[in-house]
């Protein structure tokens, strides 16, 4: 291990850093009806049914069932109780509970999932009652807008009613998002500042989790994103300061600092290691400096930042090209026919320019002196053999493939200027042959993009489209997949494991409040 | 409420004789495997595998399955500890755990029972894991000696063990049955003494509950049974004291005594009224008295006793005999066919008679002279109107059934000299179109008429033919129900239903040692 890795003292920092979580009791508002719909968001529609306190007068008996809407997505703990209608329980009574983020979780069978990630995230709990009255709270803490409750088996002597039900929420950011929501706002703005702001919520708990619902831990390119929009909105800078330090005390032996951590039972590095997460460290750091002014902590942190970057040249090929070799995971996007040449051009150009200007910041620009001559190569490679002329369109690999990706990073990249950037996506917006992006991820990094080339209403329309999208779909938190064009996309072969309350999905209350909105 | 029911006073009784639970660490005994087999009991076969510590080194993934055999039945509480095989978890872990008393209960799926008792009954559990080293202590208490575990889902990226899995059973008879075993008997006697001496300690708990897996309560015909062999066993009188008492406490408004009760939240009485159940209460209280010397508690509990008779006369027709008017639920056996005139009228005899040398032992012959001429009208209408002549085999109702519980019942209610029942009970064993017992409980009785008779030889050869057939199925404890010409039979509709440890069938320990072992 480096003498520079402090590992051992950068845990105490990301443990003595770890919040205490905010509690809130949250009641159903309202009993819902879930029927199939061909032209519903994944096939089913929502109909309110009646007030949720009308559940109580329900006396519920083997294959009963009902579906409980909580009014917006929540984290926490289920607490319910149960009262007996009868004189005695001649037999237990067996009960199942299904969570959902979306209404189609509530109305699918789990019993034909056949994703590529454990069922087990899914939400359903089977509970036996051997005594009524009887009170519980499920240990496991569920992500969730809706709880369907089936009555599997009772027996024929007697009735049950529920007495009480009602969700602990937790979250390290305030439980009160309406006090944060911006209020000179268009309804527009301020309903998509909201969702996004309970977005963040529910994803900020010990770390900022990925999905509250699935991929509960901490993702190195996933969580910057979460704290760009903190540090707009709950400004919550400890979280931030134990989460880089969490990466930190958890780099690999080599100096590659591990895709995700995990919290429990004691922090641990993931296995994965992703290239394009990884340089983006640094990105993150200067992030965090320039909103909390924690230089100190960003100085420690520094040779980590530095140390991703000597994984990268032995991807350069000859032509100082980006050439995947087949070594590490390179995400970039779950798009599965995206090459990813021309975007990890790009995102490898907008990495060394961040980590030199954060070099300036904290003075250590003689770690980065090699950096500007790497980066006047790669932009002129950039230029030379992935674009035919200037204001054209950026290509990818072999088969030349035109994606938002590369176009984005390229931008992002500096390898463009702004205004060459602004006519080549207008020249993208008008392909509809171009690979899209497949999550909020990269489209965030395209609004991202799109602002830098002063092309802010489209950005404003973007986000309109695609997250309002989500909206118009019903969702009160933003998601982790959406294509608008494909709404039952899942790279894992199945949208219910998808998560529906995501860490990158979180910004448009960042870019509303630092671009849209005049200050409150 | 009459002035002579205190039952507060009583119940507070039946609380101060509440046991203290005994508790013993039971570790499994071997990894089985369960196969289909035509010709084994419920078509399921047992092969042992390996011992159950090969099993800590099994690295378990989705789809996994394994089964426990613990060697013998039990009750108890599921111990287990797992830890992880890997870097990470990626994803939750979901494992089903299923509790079998016998092979079939593990090896049939549990989705397609369709029994008329609470699906609820049957003892599976899934458990959501998301954090490994995990340890866990199920809440439901179990009744078993088979477990399956089934991993329904884990995620590609990591393997798990099992550390540590045990059960910690409990009782309120000595854990250690082997001490109390017969000694001095044959290997074919020591058998059956020892799966009666388990059947009796596994059910009995805070009461003498019916069945441990299934009827979690105390019910007033069957509990006096494992009366009878704790008398010639683990002698704790003051749990029968506190079952007697309960019954007394929680009598109903017309004096009509409860079939069951339950425990939880707190003692209360189930809504069922068993007319044969209820006149047997005064049976059970001199039993008591008799074995435990505390007849001040059986004088006070006497006027409880005396006032089931009340609810006898209606049932009886001018010719002084039985007549189901359709008024109260009337049980004698589980016999889908069974008449129960016949029987009936020979049980109330013997209630009568019981009653009377109750009477005799607390000097309360006043209270029973009415007692003396029923007994006789019904005893001569039995023989002029249910039998042909002196040594026929009786009849029941109007098309003049031939059963074994009438012609027992006769007998124990002294309707015939036991030399006449000697005569009847050869006959019917040589009458194959008789109605048979279909439970322990009628086979009880018949064991007891044809000891009256001093048919002996015959006694013991149905205890080896009927319990010890149990044993030959692989029973470590006696059945609920078991016909041996209709294994599958069931009540309920569904052999899984079933108890495999039931309260009515523990008496072959009971005969054993008053009438075929000689004192150790």
């Amino acid at each position: 291990m480096n003498y520079q890795y402090q590992t051992k003292r950068w845990l105490e920092i990301a443990e003595a850093n770890k919040p205490v979580l905010n509690h809130k009791k949250i009641f159903p508002e309202k009993l819902v009806i879930i029927n199939p719909s061909k032209t519903a968001f994944h096939g089913w529609s929502l109909i309110a049914e009646s007030n949720a306190h009308s559940l109580f007068q329900r006396k519920l008996s083997t294959g009963d069932a009902f579906t409980l809407d909580f009014g917006e997505h929540l984290v926490g703990y289920l607490h319910f109780s149960l009262n007996l209608i009868g004189d005695a329980m001649g037999g237990p009574l067996r009960l199942k509970f299904i969570f959902g983020e979306i209404p189609a979780e509530v109305a699918e069978p789990f019993d034909s999932y056949a994703g590529t990630l454990s069922r087990a995230w899914l939400q359903d709990e089977i509970v036996t009652v051997e005594t009524l009255p009887f009170s519980m709270v499920l240990s496991r803490r569920f992500a969730f807008q809706y709880l369907k409750v089936e009555v599997l088996a009772a027996s024929f002597d007697y009735r049950f009613v529920f007495s009480e039900i009602y969700v602990d929420a937790v979250s390290s950011a305030p439980s009160d998002i309406d006090s944060y929501s911006l209020k000179k706002v268009s309804p527009g703005l301020k309903a998509l500042d909201i969702v996004g702001l309970r977005t963040l919520r529910n994803g900020m708990q010990t770390v900022f989790e990925d999905g509250p619902k699935r991929d509960r831990r901490l993702w190195l390119a996933d969580s910057p994103l979460q704290a760009l929009t903190n540090y707009y909105s709950y400004k919550n800078y400890d979280l931030v300061k134990r989460c880089i330090y969490l990466f930190a005390a958890l780099i690999c032996d080599d100096g590659r600092l591990p895709a995700c951590v995990y919290e429990r039972p004691s922090p641990h590095k993931g296995p994965e290691f992703i290239l394009d997460f990884s340089i983006l460290y640094a990105s993150t750091l200067l992030d965090y400096g320039i909103h909390s002014y924690d230089w100190e902590s960003v100085k420690e942190l520094w040779p980590v930042a530095l140390k991703q970057f000597h994984f990268i040249w032995d991807h350069l090929d000859k032509r100082n090209l980006f050439k995947d070799i087949g070594k590490w995971w390179i995400f970039i996007d779950w798009h599965s026919e995206l090459d990813k040449q021309g975007p990890m051009q790009g995102l490898i150009l907008y990495c060394f320019h961040r980590a030199v200007a954060l070099a300036v910041k904290i003075d250590r620009q003689d770690d980065v002196s090699h950096f500007q001559m790497a980066s006047k190569k790669m932009t002129e490679s950039a230029r030379d053999s992935l674009q035919k002329s200037s204001g054209e369109l950026f290509v990818s690999g072999e088969k030349k493939q035109i994606s938002w990706a590369s176009q984005i990073w390229m931008i992002l990249g500096d390898v463009v200027s702004p205004e060459e950037g602004k006519i080549i996506l207008k020249k993208l917006l008008n392909q509809p042959n171009a690979i899209k992006p497949a999550t909020p991820y990269i489209y965030h990094y395209a609004v991202e993009a799109m602002l830098k080339c002063n092309l802010k209403e489209q950005a404003l329309e973007l986000i309109k489209y695609y997250w309002g999208g989500m909206i118009s779909h019903g969702a009160s938190t933003f998601w982790e997949i959406y294509d608008p064009e494909n709404p039952d996309f899942s790279p894992y072969d199945d949208f219910l494991i998808n998560s529906y309350c995501h860490s990158w999905s979180c910004t448009p209350s960042y870019f509303i409040r630092k671009y849209f909105a005049d200050p409150d």
